[in-house]
């Protein structure tokens, strides 16, 4: 990056915003967004806040045949006091930058793409919903747009970044969902993408998603691709058992998504002094917890629902309801605390909050 | 698919058409496209021959995020009187709805699609280059395009076929090349998605292939994602091996591209009676066999080259130099006999050659 400057191009309509109680995940999008190029020589360059506005890419860009890309989510919380603030952007910088490793896509300055990111919510800052619950949703990506129809690394991408008022995951209070294994469909393997968040898994997951969906779950759990044993994550989530006492979550080994939720669960619980394992688990061993009575919590973490507590799994036609199909004590601690941080009602003892500068904000 | 009628836009300009000599695979384009839109309540809709032109996609849209897409690739060969022919397209068009169905995209009419194939092919009659080994490369392939953030199967897809002048692929006869046998990445596992034409998986080989080009290798051979011991594929070819006599391919184990020139060259050997086997077979039975003197040639299949000879293969250290690095007698004739059929200077009893109507064809 020589050029550091973000050129602005002020939208000169403003879209209806939709209500608080009307959002829906992702499909509405805010005024402006953040866009920059990459090309051989020139390196990233041509940083500008745009209007919202579709793209113009030509069909043989490798995007379209390659799936060369990565992405990453976070959200943005409206504080009592109308504060805007982030929760751990930073980590969604270096997960990018590693994601694009994984994918040789080059590297961005993690530093100015925070800078970044923090000028366009800031610009877009009353698009920040304040009901309960409710925040906006920030999808950083970067697509390879090289129109060259060969199997290679692109030269040419774009780093974009678009913003989506999103409303209470929990309208009445958490719900456990029920949850499926998968026996038959792999989402990642080791020595794959599965650490990386690129297109191709989530694309790898949608068929045994569907085939769920029609039982009645909400979700899969993942196995390992090797045995089809250990337990990986869900659908979009990192997940956690508490067993005898013990919260244990898989062991990052290569094929899972390293979670920044994940990482804070983690963290809050040695705070706690609750004890926490990373580790291999399998399904044999959850399950012969679950017979003899130990599987006291189960629960997912991610971006979206921050905790979603398990009601009940379903492996190889056995039905394990965990703790009554209710929130569990430490799940719901969880959820608490970081929903708490992240709204700014508790102290931030980890340091996790960065305040978006509201500087460039348009009232309307 | 309710109205199947073609719209057709003529470009008002014709772009210039690249030398034969010059002709670099996947870079020019031709003046035309051909693009079908599905939408839910509709299904596939609004077919139509436009002038080649960018495509204006919502920055939201799956596929910049979720890799939901498919693609195909075949050749327009010029004959020697003129004519302009495909090699088996009805495949092709099988596969893409049968990678469809595993990415969870609604498929296409196989013979609507296929007489677009043509329409657009005969369209562009003059772009199919006259020069020897060389040809008309056709891309048809599906993107998803609802705008939306959700990880569900779109409701909006593009069905587009671009068509690029394509140059010979060996311009001093045929190459053979140097093989890396890949340990640490995996390309594609049991139950993934690895026999589907899709993205992710292309994007998932980057970065071994990026590693290995480093030591002069022209692409990796793929393990099994489970042992990491059977033999799957080569980049974007199927791979067979001349044994002590017999040829041998992997078996279409759900984790390997199912090649239409694989096809081709399993019905010839078993039509020139010589002794061909789809199964498993492991890097350390083909060792073996190389050290006993019995691995007597291997080659790749695929589109692109058609046939292309191995001249070494590394594994683990060891370097196996097949058949003195020279092209063997097996993989010259499959070449031969297949390149024959599409360029009509063989006959063709196994009705492989499916003639382009040049009805609509402007000469210029
Ligand atoms: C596959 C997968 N696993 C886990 C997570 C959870 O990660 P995080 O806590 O950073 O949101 C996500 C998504 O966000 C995901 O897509
Ligand atoms: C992964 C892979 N394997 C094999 C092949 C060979 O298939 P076909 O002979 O149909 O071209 C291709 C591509 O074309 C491919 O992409």
């Amino acid at each position: 990056m020589e050029d550091k400057t973000i050129r602005l191009q002020l939208s000169e309509t403003k879209k209806e915003k939709p209500n608080s109680d009307q959002l829906i995940f992702g499909r509405a999008f805010t005024d402006h967004m953040f866009v920059m190029d990459y090309s051989d020589p020139l390196g990233w360059h041509n940083a500008s806040i745009v209007p919202y506005q579709p793209l113009m890419i030509d069909p043989s860009s490798m995007i379209f045949h390659y799936g060369q890309s990565v992405f990453e989510g976070l959200k943005a919380f409206r504080t009592e006091d109308g504060d805007v603030q982030l929760f751990r952007p930073e980590k969604n910088l270096e997960r990018l930058n590693r994601s694009s490793d994984r994918l040789c896509i080059p590297p961005i300055d993690e530093e100015f793409g925070l800078k970044a990111i923090k000028q366009l919510v800031a610009m877009d800052k009353d698009w920040v919903p304040d009901a309960d619950g409710t925040s906006l949703y920030i999808r950083p990506f970067i697509i390879s747009t090289e129109p060259y129809l060969g199997v290679a690394p692109s030269r040419n991408y774009k780093f974009i970044v678009i913003l989506s008022p999103v409303g209470a995951y929990y309208k009445e209070g958490i719900n456990p969902v029920k949850i499926a294994v998968e026996n038959k469909y792999v989402r990642a393997v080791k020595g794959g993408t599965g650490e990386a968040k690129t297109g191709g898994n989530y694309a790898a997951s949608l068929k045994a998603q569907e085939d769920v969906a029609k039982g009645g779950f909400a979700q899969v759990l993942w196995l390992d691709g090797v045995e089809q044993k250990y337990i990986e994550e869900v659908g979009s989530m990192n997940v956690f058992f508490k067993i005898n006492g013990e919260v244990v979550t898989p062991k990052l080994n290569g094929s899972i998504l390293a979670g920044i939720t994940r990482d804070s669960v983690i963290e809050l619980l040695k705070h706690w002094n609750i004890p926490v394992s990373e580790r291999r688990i399998s399904m044999d061993e959850l399950y012969q917890a679950h017979q003899e009575g130990l599987l006291e919590e189960a629960f997912g973490s991610g971006t979206a629902a921050v905790i979603s507590p398990i009601a009940q799994l379903s492996w190889e036609g056995k039905d394990m309801v965990i703790n009554g199909g209710k929130t569990g004590e430490v799940s719901q601690k969880v959820y608490d605390t970081i929903t708490g941080i992240q709204y700014g009602k508790l102290e931030d003892p980890f340091n996790w909050i960065e305040k978006v500068e509201a500087k460039s904000a348009v009232k309307q």
